[in-house]
């Protein structure tokens, strides 16, 4: 997505550690013109899949996951990292590892908003080594519902997140696709 | 606003100890129909204030606030939680007590994306004691911009919250009031 890209060049950062920094508009500070852009072009993707439910995990998922959302027509589920005390019952959990904040997350997801047979469209912002999105496929298959498809904002192309993920047969949709950064020169390729 | 009070009544569950579960519509599963609802009452409410930015918490706040923000044609910020290595540079800081989680939370905000003189309109699910609230507050006075409003989607009227920011002359919007609940009888009156 040509909009997508220019705007990672223009105000994205890259940083030592393949670290790409894009708070100024994607998850801090969020562009609500440029999620809208990328929610007509999720569903150009998804066209003609069933879609009953879109599926994210907090919390930077949530702000692209709504406005997505909106060009599905279909309500948005976000798994929460931790056992909160005010979701009672039954969940589903999986652990998801974060290279970013370097610990391993419990994420829980109510037993009551994921049902059998439910075609879900998973929607996060980032996908690198794909902890995040194997463990919301972990939570769809559990709950018996299909998933049908990943649609992510921007892929780290060098990490092996996608590959694992596609090699499974698993649809993955990113919007932008890095395939090197160098954080000396500042510059970013797209694959 | 009727539409999120019926909501309430046909979806929320009193539970013991002041409990208001919402989480079928409002911050586990979103009802995005919903939420455009309320970002057009959120504008007529606030329709005459100059809005430059939205400032919310995460997690509950992303996707409310998000919706929101389309009617005001403006970006949307998110207060974090903890510091995470992604965010570097200065930010804006302060502590919240969150009495569902029982802990003290370090809330940040990067310096980058509040500017002094910004008006700034503060969006969240809940109001009950005010702390999450008086946070934000007290970033965005750090950081020289101007608290335009709060907006609500649900207050615990019967909590000191909305009267302590009442008091302090902040304009404070929510959408349904709660005047008391009972668990027993599964009852909530709204004011």
């Amino acid at each position: 997505m040509k909009l997508l890209q220019e705007r990672i060049r223009r105000d994205g950062i890259v940083k030592d550690g393949n670290v790409l920094k894009v708070d100024n508009f994607l998850n801090h500070q969020m562009d609500i013109e440029l999620f809208n852009e990328m929610g007509k072009e999720f569903k150009r993707l998804f066209e003609v899949n069933r879609i009953d439910k879109i599926l994210t995990i907090e919390a930077s998922g949530i702000g692209i996951a709504c406005i997505v959302a909106q060009y599905f027509n279909v309500p948005v589920v976000f798994a929460k990292k931790s056992q909160s005390i005010n979701i009672d019952g039954e969940v589903y959990a999986t652990k998801i590892e974060s290279f970013t904040h370097k610990k391993v997350y419990d994420v829980i997801v109510s037993k009551k908003y994921i049902s059998p047979g439910e075609h879900i469209l998973i929607i996060d912002d980032f996908l690198a080594n794909g902890c995040a999105v194997a463990g919301l496929i972990d939570i769809i298959q559990n709950a018996g519902a299909i998933v049908e498809g990943v649609g992510i904002a921007v892929e780290k192309g060098f990490q092996q997140g996608g590959q694992l993920l596609r090699d499974k047969g698993v649809r993955v949709e990113s919007l932008a696709i890095i395939e090197s950064m160098d954080a000396a020169a500042g510059t970013i390729e797209f694959r």
